[in-house]
């Protein structure tokens, strides 16, 4: 008898028809003896329905109260899930993040889960009763809702599976796994059939969308084995996220991602002393700015460089805003700005061992006259800002330059 | 200062222009100042989606998950409400069932509230902030999500004006208020600008669908002040609910109710004797179905008799059923059913001291060849059962003859 963790995002509970489906699912490994909790995500669209309601109102919500009313797509997903289990014969109950409780910070909009209370779970899965959990949702310090943030469901339910200490948490998309990059770009994408969560985390955190980057986080801290796969091609086996210490040939690069919610500013002319990176992005994390990429010149100008970093397409504005506030403090001659930029990826944990990985990538790109804007690297990691507009380019030359196209 | 509860009902929060609607009279009643707590419905037409995703699902769905999913509806607009108002300037925080708490019975479906716990509101109220309640929901002993049964938003918000002990209940709906009858079968039917609790209870019960039959009698219990109006023509002032002793004029009749959500069960040749009645409707309070009028016949034959009596439409399949299960204990000779009658009511608390009320009913019915097939009084109501074909028929009379009708 195993404890396993099934999460079935929005596409997977789109209507009814597809909740009956992720019911039989659920009834499946039920039959199989185990012990099942369940995670849902809203019906597909009914968040973004909800979020549009709420901003139509004013744009300027209190965070308090957008929670309560996205909240509510994985209320009504839980109850119907149970509804569907009950009918088919398989007794389960639905649980809101409050009746657990899941408690989160207070962060509404973007809250993180501190503490998930097993107890009643346990029971509850000792008697024999599937707890079909709302996912995205918890419930903050002041009893009130909090939500996750968008895909915010991964992440509860890989919290929920290292709470319950689940033996697996079997993450059900509208894909069969993790791929080498996006096959809408690249056809000869190969589906991996393990990858480590190191390896995971850098492609979710660099823009691959398949998981939630924090779900990753969690998954690696608490060693929960996590497998993506398709709801409507389970028996494709998906791909497995495991430790290094599981996957026997590690090649220097098992995946490449790209984000284009990028945008690059560059301060001219900026004085080259101790003080200016902290007067600069000191006002950008007051203001809530997450800062990704950055380069300084070296200059020949001692006395002056240029600096350039970039933040996402949605903080640009914001972010211009609060520099120009602070050009006394800061002291820089001019300011540039660029939305139409992209970054590339190429990750492995490989890269630790090989040597030349980047410089492949580095001579990939020259080739194709694609100019590199900026660079940044972790150790299994290589990632470079480029002009959108050869972004599908950069990612299939890359692909075939580290000999991850299929067959 | 006053204490005053709002509540807007489906048709008063279709759509974000509504809500907008609803928030605007709200701010007036905050601007006037005083302290307002905000019931509101689900939007119009979301309960009945809810309902029906779980139904098809499941006919026999489990009732604690039915409470999870249609409580959404409500969950959305309390959301949707506190933003709107904020949105214009007026502090504002949704409250579910749960978070307050109002305690419920576990009666999933059909649920009594027990309890309001009014401190939380009560300080919220006390520093300015506008509570926007969910209406229809509550919590249950198990910390379960429970709703009250439809219209039960009315409940909750003469409920909670009651344990806040505000000094009014204003229930904005679709309809200026309650008219002498429905004014879709009679146009010339007229707003009453009071009503008594006990005329509006009966009113309720026998048929007329402005107030949820349960909120009259927590407004009666409590004597909370409540006002019906319109949320589109507030300005006409509406239906107060009211003592009698507000009342100068009291009127024989105040108003005429019907219902067509009736079925009539007869029994041939029952035994005349003692225990036969319990053995009737014993059963049928076991299977949950409400018996309303009763007649038994006074028959030439000592040891024989007829009776009948009638349920709501919805359960006369099991209503028959149950007593053809328990023939053998009952000992009738046959049986015998029409689910195409109707009821109506005249409805008044000047019938205590006006003589020759109940006659002149029947006599008007006679005049227009309506047959009464059964009769039932109260001290302030006479209610008959006539064939369904003649309920308008038989309300333009009664409302002539009663001289209801306006100018």
């Amino acid at each position: 008898m195993a404890k396993i963790v099934m999460k079935f995002g929005g596409t997977s509970v789109a209507d009814l028809d597809r909740i009956r489906h992720a019911a039989g699912l659920v009834k499946q490994e039920v039959e199989r003896g185990n012990q099942v909790a369940v995670v849902v995500s809203a019906m597909a669209g009914e968040t973004n329905k909800l979020v549009g309601w709420t901003r139509e109102l004013s744009p300027l919500h209190d965070a308090r109260e957008y929670d309560v009313v996205v909240a509510a797509g994985e209320q009504i997903t839980a109850g119907l899930t149970a509804v569907a289990l009950s009918a088919i014969g398989v007794p389960a109950r639905s649980w809101m993040g409050w009746q657990i409780p899941i408690r989160t910070s207070s962060m509404h909009g973007a809250a993180r889960i501190q503490n998930i209370d097993r107890t009643l779970l346990d029971q509850r899965l000792a008697d024999g009763q599937v707890a079909v959990i709302a996912g995205f949702q918890g419930v903050a310090p002041d009893n009130r809702i909090s939500t996750l943030g968008r895909g915010g469901s991964d992440t509860s339910a890989v919290a929920v599976a290292a709470a319950i200490s689940a033996d697996r948490c079997d993450i059900y998309t509208d894909v069969d796994g993790v791929y080498t990059t996006d096959p809408r770009i690249v056809p000869k994408a190969r589906r991996l059939d393990k990858i480590t969560y190191e390896e995971m985390l850098e492609l979710a955190s660099q823009g691959a969308k398949v998981l939630q980057t924090r779900s990753v986080e969690i998954a690696m801290l608490h060693r929960v084995p996590v497998r993506v796969l398709s709801t409507f091609a389970p028996e494709n086996g998906g791909t497995l996220l495991c430790d290094e210490d599981d996957i026997v040939e590690k090649r220097p690069v098992s995946g490449i991602a790209y984000s284009r919610d990028e945008a690059k500013i560059t301060l001219l002319r900026i004085p080259d002393q101790p003080g200016v990176a902290a007067a600069i992005f000191g006002p950008l994390a007051d203001a809530g700015i997450n800062v990704d990429m950055i380069v300084q010149d070296v200059s020949a100008d001692k006395a002056k460089t240029n600096l350039t970093f970039t933040v996402s397409r949605g903080d640009l504005a914001r972010a211009l805003e609060t520099i120009q506030a602070a050009q006394s403090a800061i002291g820089y001659r001019d300011i540039t700005s660029d939305a139409s930029v992209a970054k590339v990826s190429i990750i492995g944990i490989g890269m630790r061992t090989h040597s030349g990985v980047a410089q492949t990538m580095f001579r990939t790109l020259a080739e194709k006259g694609i100019n590199i804007q900026v660079i940044s690297t972790s150790e299994i990691k290589v990632s470079v800002l480029i002009a959108e507009e050869y972004v599908e380019l950069a990612v299939r030359a890359l692909h075939s330059a580290y000999e991850l196209d299929a067959g």
